[in-house]
């Protein structure tokens, strides 16, 4: 099954917005096995969009038009798909109520012509709910496709593909589809080739690796005739990467993410965790606080960015920042193990490195940072060469900072 | 002058990476002036390339072709492109002397055939030079219209067209283009329209309004048959903005960032600052520490996501978190005066707030923020009311206290 995504909105032909709708809906859609063919973005206008359209649904079986459902002048989308399939628009009874509901909750009494324009659907189309707002989706059906009409706030368009339209996806599809994926951290796309091998070469299922800042997903796509079928030939692959990675692989679930996983991990075991941080001034510490409930297991941390800092906050020696230096394997141990001791945490983890683009040397280039784990009442440190701008340093030390948080863990707490 | 953006890569379509390419592109174009037709995403399929781009060709002026270019099997974009505009290749000598030289000064002697094919260049292209990689950019002039084909890395990309393409670009827009940015701190669009009003439905020059967490960034284009004419339209409009929003408009510039604004106003004159946060857990020291030379104002910072944590690292009193709480405006005051008085610093910063999903209550709901500031030994704290899940809440509020901390820097230090 061929499918095709346009987006409407003049907001992205200026730059103003970035199209990470487009972003999304590939993913879900690659996750069921659908073959792609183009993506397409046009702005506000009625002849543009009907041109798009109709390319499109003579290459693919779905076509997907996102954006300009609104109620505003230049929401245009509906108007011009309806009159390309010379589909009439008729009042829905139900999106009338709905319009009605929302606006008497709201207090608001008199109700725009726009508004009401909004209970105006394509006729015989499928509705698809908006929980968010009064703007609903459409799956219209024509000449054996389907032409699927979504709303193009992001987070609309989300719950109502999540929803909605991956459970029409999952029927349409002609095969059975048998999707999962498998995230690994601490690693890189070309670590995951390497070590794969041949088992990337594989065509049913398929593997498909998505590169992000500091780890790497796996997806690996069976199509079957059965469900059975499909789980049988996706399984022993996911064993296999996982024999392959071992503690590196931190979740199979879709949606969580590396310090989600830390952060349970912490819970489950009842463990509390503080962070010194210097390169990275505070970015672990957010990512961590970016879980909601992060409370339970992390309570406090530092920025020590001046070796002041370090020495006062932290009480790392003076001797030891004469002797190796600030950016020092010394130096990260001493913060972790002087920040679990200042605040009573049961782990610490410490942070310096060389982030740039300026203060890097010969002996310690941009790029070098160090990173201190005290379990335990024992300190260790890594040795990590990042390359990149000074963003991306301090972005892959975050995560190499929760990978060996999660690892020291689980080696030390069974 | 009708431009039109080609991107080549079959990782957009399966939703591995994000096109960030289309969406600079876009801004850098609007900026000149130049009108968008479209934008599409194709695979690296030669036939597939090909149709769209003739439809490109017919349609538009200038069209750019992103990606491909390099020196893997899948790189067809410049095979597909000479092709389709029966254009034949030739051996380029610039091109095979860099190609000599970056791979002596790697010390490999053995340089592979599709390397060398770097060197094919379609004839009579101009040459875009790349200076972080062999894979060199063109612009091929065919029948009266431009076709410019770049790498798809977006670094590289970024480079080649701030460097040169930019440069072409105001060359070839027949009108002389005046173009400014205006960076607006602490407000919503919504906020801009409604005060600048009748303002912003100018033609010439254009107002674009580009939306950020926490700030908003207007373009101001105008149309005009000289430099000084451009500048006489502009300028007029600059001041009104500027008088319109006082000291919210932080910059004029096209790259300056509210954190490097911030810095520079610290390190002019000579101020150290230091935070202490709760609900954004780092992300404002994280914010600062972006800016290279940030070490200069800022050294030291505090995670004081506990109660405990408040009382002991920065001595909130425990009065203050018991008749108020942790969300009020008297502990964000405290926070802020603790945590200068502490580390020394001139300014102290504090954020506490309920970010979500949980916690918020009927009186102190979710999205409100308070944030206090400590300068010349008065502490002051505001109120805020945020919107969104927990991360944009948690980014509002980091966006908020960077404003807060420019206002009261300007107020307090002339």
């Amino acid at each position: 099954m061929n499918v095709e995504l346009i987006s409407v909105g003049t907001e992205f032909l200026i730059g103003k917005s970035i199209n990470t709708n487009t972003f999304y809906l590939a993913e879900r859609l690659a996750s069921l096995g659908y073959q792609m063919n183009e993506q397409i973005v046009v702005g506000d206008e009625i002849s543009q969009i009907q041109r798009v359209l109709k390319g499109s649904i003579e290459r693919s079986d779905i076509v997907f038009v996102m954006g300009g459902l609104g109620a505003m002048k230049d929401d245009v989308t509906k108007k011009a798909v309806v009159e390309a399939l010379d589909i009439p628009l008729v009042e829905n009874p139900i999106v009338k109520n709905q319009i009605r509901n929302r606006f008497q909750d709201k207090k608001i009494s008199k109700i725009s012509e726009n508004i009401w324009r909004q209970a105006m659907t394509p006729k015989g189309a499928v509705l698809l709910e908006n929980k968010q707002d009064i703007i609903p989706g459409f799956i219209i059906s024509f000449e054996g496709k389907k032409i699927i009409l979504l709303p193009g706030n992001p987070k609309q368009l989300r719950e109502m593909v999540d929803q909605k339209v991956m459970l029409y996806l999952k029927d349409w599809q002609p095969s059975i589809i048998c999707s999962e994926i498998i995230k690994i951290m601490g690693v890189t796309e070309q670590d995951v080739m390497e070590k794969l091998g041949t088992l990337m070469e594989s065509d049913n299922p398929k593997i498909t690796t998505y590169s992000q800042t500091g780890e790497v997903h796996l997806r690996i796509i069976a199509k079957t005739e059965s469900k059975k079928d499909g789980k049988k030939l996706v399984t022993p692959i996911l064993e296999e990467i996982k024999k392959c990675f071992g503690d590196l692989v931190y979740s199979t679930k879709e949606s969580e993410t590396l310090e989600e996983n830390v952060v349970s991990l912490l819970k489950k075991h009842n463990i509390t965790v503080s962070t010194a941080e210097s390169c990275t001034g505070g970015n672990l510490a957010g990512r961590l606080v970016n879980v909601s409930g992060a409370s339970n297991v992390f309570g406090q941390g530092f920025v020590t960015y001046s070796n002041k800092a370090k020495k006062k906050l932290i009480g790392v020696s003076k001797n030891t920042l004469k002797k190796y230096g600030a950016v020092s394997k010394q130096t990260a141990k001493e913060m972790a193990e002087g920040v679990s001791v200042t605040t009573g945490a049961d782990v610490g983890i410490g942070i310096t490195g060389v982030a740039g683009p300026e203060g890097g040397t010969d002996e310690k280039p941009v790029g070098l940072v160090y990173i201190g784990c005290y379990v335990k009442e024992k300190a260790i440190a890594r040795e990590y060469h990042f390359v990149g701008d000074r963003n991306d340093i301090r972005e892959q030390s975050v995560m190499a900072a929760l990978a060996l948080l999660r690892v020291m863990i689980l080696e030390n707490y069974k």
